[in-house]
C-alpha cells in the first residue's frame, strides 16, 4: 500500500454518534458537564469508535527508535550509543516506558526503524516486543545534507504504518500511543516543528536531555543553519521530513495514520511524537480527530506545536523524557472518560432530582 | 481518643529516606529528573512510607456525606434531597466516584456523617460500603446561627478519623483519597476557605453546581454576612468549622488525620476536600507532608486554597464534581510515581552511558 492510498481511506469521526454522546453527557447524574475535559474526551471517543458502548481492552505503545546524523554536531548531552543502550533497557523492561506500560496493562512494541545499532530481534519478554525494520542506518547529518531521500521519507512513514497496522489488527488493539528513542531527536523534532508551525527556532528549541547554555546556543544555530540550507516547504510534510526530520518521526506519523485508518484513538506523547503528529496532520487534517495529546512537555516547543494542532494536553507534569511516557501515563484518564459515559447513570435512570435552574 | 491526642502523634515524614530517594532519582536511566513532578511525588512517597520499596496495593476513597442548613438560603441549583439520592447512586455503584474507583481498583466507603436522610446501612455492594455515623442531622443554617457546636465540630473530625483509621488498619490500606457529598457544601467550603486563607469572598466563591449570576450574587452575600456575623478566628480551625463549616468537611479533616496518623499518603479532591485539608493543616501543619492534591478544580477558590497549602495539583481537567472524583482519577499517576523509583533501573544497573555534561 502507498501512503496516498492510506490517506484516501481516512474518514471523519462519526458526527451523529458525537451528538448522541453530547446528549447523554448532559443527562449524567452530575452538574452540567461537571467532569470538564473528561466529558469532551468521552464524546470524542464515542465518535472515533462510532459507538456509545466503549470498551478499551487492548492497549499498546509503539516506541519508534532511530539515530540522527545531526548528533555529530554536539546537540545532545548523551553520545549516540545511548540509543542502543536504551533499546536494551526497553527489551529488558526496566526503562521508564516499559515500567509505565506494564503498570497500565499496555503492551510495548519497540521498533528499530533506523538506528546504527547491531541488535537482533529477540523473543518477546513479557508484554514487550522488539522488531527491526530499518529504513536506513540513521539519517544523514542535516546540517550538511538532507536527512534522507524523499523515498526514504515515504518508507519511514509506511514502516510505522505497517508495524502498527499489523498489531492493531492481530491484537485487536483499541487504544494506542506513540513513543520515541533516538539521541539528538529533539533537534530534528524542533526543526520540523519550527518549519511547520512557522515559529522562531529560538522559541521552539529547548534543552532536550538538559544541555548547557552553550550547547543550546549551538543547537539553535544548527537548526537555523539547516532550515536556511534546505528551505523545506511548511505545507509539504514529505519535504520537511526528508530534509530535517528523523526516521522515527516519520514512523510515528505512520503509526498515527494506522490508528486513523483503523478508526481507533492514538495518544500522542511529547515533542518528538508531536513532530510526527504535525506530519500526519499535514498529510491529512482528518488525522487530528483521532488524536489525544497525552501531556504537555517541559520542552518549550511542545506547547507551540500542540497549539498549532489545536490539541489540549491531558497531563501537565513538566515531564521531558519521551519514550511514550506521557502518552501511556494519560491512558488511565482516557479509560476513565470511557467509563464515565458508559457506566454513570442518567438522572432518569438513577431517579435523581434535576437542577431547578 | 481525643483530637489532641491524635495530633500529638503525627510525626514528620522521613527526611533520611527522602534524601535516599532523591539520590536514586538522579541515577535513573533518564535525563536528570526528566519525569518532572512525578519524580517529586516518588520522593515524597518514599519519605511518607519510610521506605525505598513502595507497594501501593490497597486503596480506598472515603466519601463523607452531610447536609447543610444554609441550603435553605437558595445557594445551590439542586434541592437538599439530592444528597440522599446521590448516596443511593453511590451504593448502587453508578455514580461517577464509584465508576472511577472501580476502574482504579479502589474501594469506596461512603459515610453519612450528618445528612437528613433516612437511609439504612446495607450489605456492601462490590467494593462499595455505606456506613452511618451521624454527628447531627445536618448543620444549622450558619447565615443565622453557628453551623454546629464546638463539641459537634470535634465529633465530626473524630468521626472521620475513626472511620478511616478502622479501614486503614483492617484493610491494610496504603493509599486513600477524600471525597464529599452534600447539597450547598461549596457554600460552607468557600466560607471556610475565605476565612482561613484570608482571601476575599468574591475571589473564593464560584458557581458550584452551576448556579446563575443571581444565585452566585446571593451566595456571596450569604457567605459575607455569615463571616461578619460569627467572625471566626482564621487560626482556630475548630472555631471556623463550628461557625461556618460542615459535618463532612470536619469528617474529611478527620480522614486526613487518620492517613497521617497511620503514615500513609492521602489524595485530596477539590474545593470541599481542600476545605477539610485547610482545617487539618491548621490543626497540625505536619499533615501537609502526607497530602497530595489530586486535581485543580474549576471552582476559583480551589487554586487559592491549594496555594495557601503550597500543594501542586496533579491533574488540571476543569472538573468541578467533587465526590472524590479528582482524587481517585489522580491515583494512577501516584502509583506510576511509585513504580518509577522502584522499577526503573539506574545508569549503572542498566549499563547505560551517563551524560557527558
Amino acid at each position: 500500500m502507498k501512503v496516498e492510498e492510506i490517506l484516501s481511506k481516512i474518514v471523519p469521526i462519526n458526527e451523529e454518534i458525537y451528538k448522541q454522546a453530547n446528549q447523554r453527557t448532559s443527562k449524567l447524574i452530575m452538574p452540567y458537564r461537571a467532569m470538564g475535559y473528561l466529558n469532551d474526551i468521552s464524546e470524542q471517543l464515542c465518535a472515533i469508535y462510532s459507538s456509545m458502548s466503549l470498551k478499551i481492552e487492548n492497549k499498546a505503545v509503539f516506541v519508534m527508535a532511530a539515530d540522527h546524523g545531526v548528533a555529530e554536531e554536539d546537540v545532545s548531552a548523551y553520545p549516540q550509543q545511548v540509543t542502543c543502550e536504551m533499546i536494551k533497557a526497553f527489551i529488558k523492561g526496566n526503562a521508564t516506558i516499559t515500567v509505565l506500560a506494564r503498570l497500565n496493562n499496555c503492551s510495548t512494541i519497540v521498533a528499530d526503524v533506523g538506528t546504527k545499532c547491531d541488535l537482533s530481534e529477540k523473543e518477546p519478554i513479557g508484554q514487550n516486543q522488539f522488531i527491526i525494520k530499518k529504513v536506513k542506518n540513521g539519517t544523514n547529518n542535516f546540517a550538511k545534507q538532507p536527512a534522507m531521500t524523499k523515498e526514504e521519507a515515504y518508507n519511514s512513514i509506511l514502516t510505522g504504518f505497517k508495524i502498527a497496522d499489523e498489531y492493531i489488527t492481530s491484537k485487536k488493539l483499541n487504544l494506542i500511543a506513540t513513543g520515541d528513542m533516538g539521541i539528538a531527536n529533539t533537534t530534528a523534532a524542533s526543526a520540523v516543528g519550527a518549519c511547520i508551525t512557522k515559529n522562531n527556532v529560538e522559541l521552539i528549541t529547548g534543552r532536550g536531555t538538559l544541555i548547557t547554555d552553550d550547547t543550546l546556543e549551538n543547537k539553535i544555530a544548527i537548526i537555523k543553519k539547516s532550515l536556511n540550507l534546505h528551505n523545506p516547504s511548511p505545507n509539504d510534510p514529505i519535504d520537511v521530513l526528508s530534509k530535517v526530520g528523523g526516521l522515527e518521526i516519520g514512523a510515528i506519523a505512520g503509526v498515527i495514520l494506522a490508528a486513523c485508518y483503523n478508526k481507533i484513538p492514538v495518544v500522542i506523547d511529547g515533542l518528538i511524537s508531536t513532530a510526527g503528529a504535525l506530519l500526519a496532520y499535514k498529510l491529512n487534517p482528518l488525522t487530528k480527530q483521532y488524536m489525544f495529546a497525552g501531556h504537555l512537555s517541559y520542552e518549550p516547543g511542545h506547547s507551540l506545536m500542540l497549539s498549532y494542532l489545536g490539541l489540549r494536553p491531558i497531563l501537565q507534569l513538566d515531564m521531558r523524557l519521551g519514550e511514550g511516557s506521557g502518552a501511556v501515563l494519560a491512558m488511565p484518564i482516557i479509560e476513565a472518560a470511557a467509563k464515565i459515559i458508559t457506566q454513570v447513570a442518567t438522572f432518569d435512570e438513577a431517579q435523581v432530582t434535576k437542577s431547578s435552574l
